[in-house]
């Protein structure tokens, strides 16, 4: 591998297209997998999972794996059917947690658990995790199971942690990176890393991708916590502010309580306990996040996270797959601008 | 295999003392792994988790793959770490079906999701199948994962069904054993059949050994609900009427509808339908289930379940093994009496 340094641009909006127009055709095969092996007798399956999966996600995590794939020449057709099982263990967790969260809006769209109740939302979320071990298991990769089995533990551990950190104003920023790295870079490295698996490009080549995905991941989760509190729903396609009033405390919080006062300690406190969650605390919320420069520097570190993601491509030859690769990581970040 | 044919008994108090004792020093080795495999950095995760698998459960479905194995002389331990996934899969699915149902009582002890709440329960049980899945891919068998993970899935859609199916009077007995067959038996019909793939005894004898843990998954789940109108709590571990409550339709209710006038029909809609479901109800319900014969006839259908589990044993050799297996069958239909 050649060492190339790319520099992360900031400002000229960058986008997921050159992404997009790169697997679009491999695309349009995983979304067939997916339409096909979502489908089942029992009526409820493909109509509640349906909702979430035709929803207008941007399949980011399938298309890191194809965009991989891409990036090594991967010459056969098994990522089809290993970004499906990406897709689908990305979707039993998002259809879980709706359910922890009580989430209301996701996408844009009303939640399955608003729709279908917590029963429905919950077993479809299973059917599509077992799915998604059928679709692996069919492929025979014991490697690429080995991957994302650990992923999906890593993924549940990492929200049950964030389950106990919930309205934990004492919550440390290692604690907090820890759970997005678990809840959210897993499998964002463990779809890039099982590109490099198919495509039997050797040790080096999955450390890369896996360190692509994972930085990149964070850096995705991070922004996502800024925005929450930075957009509006029509943007963010979720409510602004869910997560200030589910009291979960992200970077941004953790920054603001730190650089505060002890007025605006206790402010935080109660905010997060649930007790002041009207409109007129979020807006104060969102003030004092900005004066303490607590959006900024949870976006500069994004954009540090971003730039380390950008690094690990560094060993691979230049061309339009590594500069899709790297302005998916430029628009991960932008989105917050 | 030579055939050979054992007549279920009746009546003289079968036991699983004996399949217990034949898997006992086994049965150590799989709660070890068990205890090994369900910690967690996140205390709740083990906390949680050990409630439940602590809890006094009977290990059937490990104890039948323990059993199987013993059946075929297998010599190996993988059985050890495959029993423990295949009791990571139940366990999830039971700590699922509690939060699907509400569920207040278990195997006699306070539900988890009653103790820490929906979203825990839910996390834990991701946490748990992706555990199960971890500890299938470590030992290595694609056979083996591709048998389980086809059992997990279908237990998702029997429960979706189960679900679709639920508070509707116009249930047929099809249906009704489809549901079972899916969310009770595929996993009890796996437990066994992995046994013969780990002790590569030939396709016959995982057809039959698949055979018997279906058939004893029905009679089992065919028992279960005549029981719950027919125990107490402390009998049963769980409330009494808790079917009647929720409103699930089972072989049971069914048969009693079926045999019912026109007036008693109207009784059944309106207590499946959560209106009638007062404590003299319940009793009306149990009167109207013994006098239709309804009880009887469920566990008659057990039994002719249960033979069925008996008989796919005829062509393996006669032994301490089969007849510990044997009489597990007696015992999940005595049970009853």
């Amino acid at each position: 591998m050649t060492a190339t340094i790319h520099q992360l641009k900031q400002g000229d909006s960058p986008s997921l297209e050159p992404l997009i127009s790169l697997v679009s055709a491999d695309l349009n095969r995983v979304n067939a997998v997916i339409l096909d092996r979502m489908q089942s007798e029992i009526a409820l399956i493909p109509e509640l999972a349906g909702h979430l999966i035709a929803g207008g996600g941007k399949r980011m995590r399938p298309m890191l794996t194809l965009g991989c794939a891409r990036l090594l020449d991967y010459p056969g057709s098994r990522h089809h059917q290993l970004a499906a099982a990406v897709e689908f263990i990305h979707t039993a967790t998002l259809l879980h947690d709706d359910v922890v969260d009580g989430s209301r809006l996701r996408r844009g769209k009303r939640t399955a658990n608003l729709i279908w109740g917590t029963p429905a939302t919950v077993l479809v979320g299973d059917f599509l995790f077992s799915r998604a071990f059928e679709l692996m298991v069919e492929d025979g990769s014991l490697k690429v199971l080995r991957i994302l089995s650990n992923a999906s533990a890593v993924i549940a551990e990492g929200e049950v942690e964030q389950l106990t950190a919930q309205r934990r104003i004492d919550t440390q920023e290692d604690q907090y990176l820890r759970i997005i790295s678990a809840k959210t870079a897993a499998l964002f490295a463990a779809a890039c890393r099982i590109a490099a698996v198919i495509a039997e490009a050797g040790e080096d080549a999955e450390t890369a991708l896996d360190a692509y995905g994972r930085n990149l991941g964070v850096a995705f989760q991070l922004v996502d916590d800024a925005i929450d509190y930075a957009s509006d729903a029509a943007t963010m396609g979720k409510g602004t502010g869910d997560d200030f009033r589910d009291g979960k405390v992200t970077l941004p919080v953790i920054l603001a309580i730190a650089r505060g006062d002890e007025e605006e300690r206790m402010f935080w406190a109660e905010a997060m306990s649930g007790r002041s969650i009207a409109d007129d605390h979020l807006a104060r919320a969102t003030r004092l996040l900005r004066e303490t420069g607590a959006i900024d520097d949870t976006l500069a570190r994004a954009r540090t996270y971003g730039q380390r993601a950008v690094d690990a491509l560094g060993g691979f030859p230049n061309g339009m797959a590594k500069a899709a690769l790297v302005q998916a990581v430029e628009f991960a970040i932008a989105r917050a601008y």
